[in-house]
């Protein structure tokens, strides 16, 4: 039974049920893409007569249209299929990276509707430039486009407090305690919820990448720094206070080098973009298109990946063992700069850490795969963390 | 709005809601202990003549006693005190250990009503024969109390699968697939669960112990191997399929010795009993009264502490910078053979995590505590896991 705290059962009015079937019909189809009515009632367990009078709803309000199907299954009549449509609820989402910051508007449903990016190397890092430059953009492209934003979602490479949106420390960025969900609040007026880069990588693998239908799976991901983001029974972790943990900081070399952090051999110091530079050979800043090139080539000889990037390899097998052994998903996905290590490298990886890791054994074989959405995760993360007020109000 | 996986909000039978807050009240005196009828009200939001009813209800199947406080506060009538009646519902809890085990009949409100323990080193480890000396044991001291135990709880330092209780892999056991839990539940007839220890050794410090009142607190303990439990958000974390992580097995010495578990250098290699027993100087297997003592004679001497225990402290603070990273608690508490440490030595290495753990600079400072429930957490711990289904149907 469930209760409010006062220990009373909760009553819930018919305005009530019906908003939340809603939410939770539009939540399926944001997610899961289009699907026949009868899917619907049958997925979320309400009569068709109930899902007809959402859908009727919905299709008024101009939130979804309805088609016949292609394929027609059966002999009577079709069940008609009900497609979310972008442009009746677009958010706006913002990557903020250590070399560069990307802005898309994502419809509902979750396609890019456009995109924008600038480099950070060439344009400045100091907060209040980068949120000009990105005001100015976003009311650009949503003009072009032709679109209203109702919400946004940022993603940081840092400590950051979900309430306010507050960046208590993004270290590779020199950030310190900028208020910049305030700030952007204030200047679009509308919602804006900033995460963590690597929380919101994991959200965005677990609705709609590598990880969908896993529901105890860690996300790793390597730009200049290396991050983590875990999701466990089905939501995100998060430590106290709302701060996420930071898996590049686990130390794994003792004898390695100092990093920023006040800590030495740092997972990230290890096998972040420029130790992965050092172990290719090039200098470390190289740009990411020389960096993925150069995997690109030696891919192509297991042999020679093996030998050049051995201790590459062995300290991210330390760091993954570890990761398994303390959390014990089903499944780690590695996005962003190591979705371009050869394929040999992540299968020689994934054999070693089941070896060499107790919990990996006791569940069956943790398995470790590159992301399918490359690049993209931490922006369509974003977008994920600002549709979610959204889904409640279309 | 909560709802059944249907989409349909759940309706609530008066009997439910009595059942629903008989079971939180219920919960509330066996956790927090004795309490007024006026404080219950107020700190579960119910009436008072709800809370008359209740009670009465309660006292007159003998679970609860009422009494006129000592001290009165006010001029009016005083409010009677509820207490537990420990003999009301007593478990049975058992605590596999490495070397010995453990059992308690623990009455309502968490009571130790008896105990027993006996060493493995003079007994087998066998499965079978553990198992038909807990139930010879435990009958015997329910006889010699005159209580009937109603369920049972068993903690044992390996992987569990919670459903039905299968010890996966107790490796410092040499355990692989023993059905414990099965066996027990055909021997007693009652419902037996069984848990990680260092999950369970979380759960007791976090309703009884050190970390009573922290929503994110890591439990870390070393018996002959080191393992962990996390309070993530005021619930256990939990692996995929149940399996808890290995807090033990994060590698952090790549020159560290081979451990059994397929990897080196393992925390519980560089921190673990025999490694604790090598920085004394004695030899490894040496009787734990040994350790212990060793351990309070150089706690009158910090600089001492600081000079022989160098290497391990630097170990054991790797190994929580680790943790600090990668769970972001508020608090960890050091269990079992670690609360016997030397103060100065805790002190210096919650000191040198601060300094090198960003997350811990970020939540404001983890702290760092020895268990106040000492060896006991596993055994309480196992304890609240059998009284869970109790408090229920008390």
């Amino acid at each position: 039974m469930t209760s409010t705290p006062t220990g009373t059962p909760m009553g819930a009015r018919p305005d009530e049920v019906r908003r939340h079937n809603r939410t939770v019909l539009l939540r399926r189809l944001h997610v899961g893409g289009p699907c026949t009515r009868a899917s619907l009632a049958a997925e979320l367990g309400l009569n068709r007569s109930t899902i007809k009078a959402l859908v009727d709803g919905l299709a008024e309000s101009g939130v979804v249209e309805e088609r016949v199907p292609r394929q027609r299954s059966g002999a009577g009549r079709p069940s008609l299929l009900v497609l979310p449509q972008a442009h009746a609820a677009v958010v706006l989402a913002v990557d903020v990276r250590v070399d560069q910051v990307a802005i898309a508007l994502v419809g509902l449903g979750g396609e890019i509707l456009g995109r924008n990016s600038w480099n950070l190397r060439v344009r400045t890092r100091e907060p209040e430039e980068v949120v000009t430059h990105v005001v100015d953009s976003a009311i650009v492209l949503a003009a072009d486009i032709g679109v209203t934003m109702v919400a946004g979602g940022v993603s940081v490479p840092g400590v950051v407090r979900r309430s306010d949106g507050l960046v208590h420390e993004a270290p590779n960025l020199h950030w310190t305690d900028v208020p910049l969900g305030d700030r952007l609040m204030s200047v679009f007026d509308m919602p804006v919820v900033v995460g963590n880069d690597a929380e919101l990588g994991a959200l965005a693998e677990h609705l709609r990448g590598a990880a969908r239908g896993s529901s105890d799976a860690v996300y790793v991901s390597a730009d200049v720094g290396v991050g983590g983001g875990v999701i466990s029974d089905g939501s995100a972790l998060r430590g106290t206070a709302g701060y996420v943990g930071e898996l590049g900081h686990m130390m794994v070399n003792p004898a390695g080098r100092p990093c920023y952090c006040g800590s030495r051999g740092c997972w990230e110091t290890e096998v972040g973009e420029p130790a992965l530079c050092r172990a290719l050979g090039l200098r470390e800043g190289a740009p990411r298109g020389a960096v993925v090139a150069e995997l690109r080539s030696l891919a192509e000889s297991p042999e020679e990946v093996r030998e050049r990037l051995a201790v590459f390899t062995e300290w991210l097998t330390v760091g993954l063992v570890n990761v398994v052994n303390v959390l014990g998903p089903e499944l780690v996905v590695l996005g962003d700069l190591f979705t371009a290590l050869p394929a040999s490298l992540i299968s020689d990886v994934a054999q070693e850490v089941r070896r060499r890791s107790l919990v990996s054994r006791a569940v069956g074989g943790t398995r470790i795969e590159a992301s399918t959405l490359g690049g993209d995760s931490t922006l369509l993360g974003a977008a994920e963390l600002a549709f979610e007020p959204v889904l409640d109000a279309v």
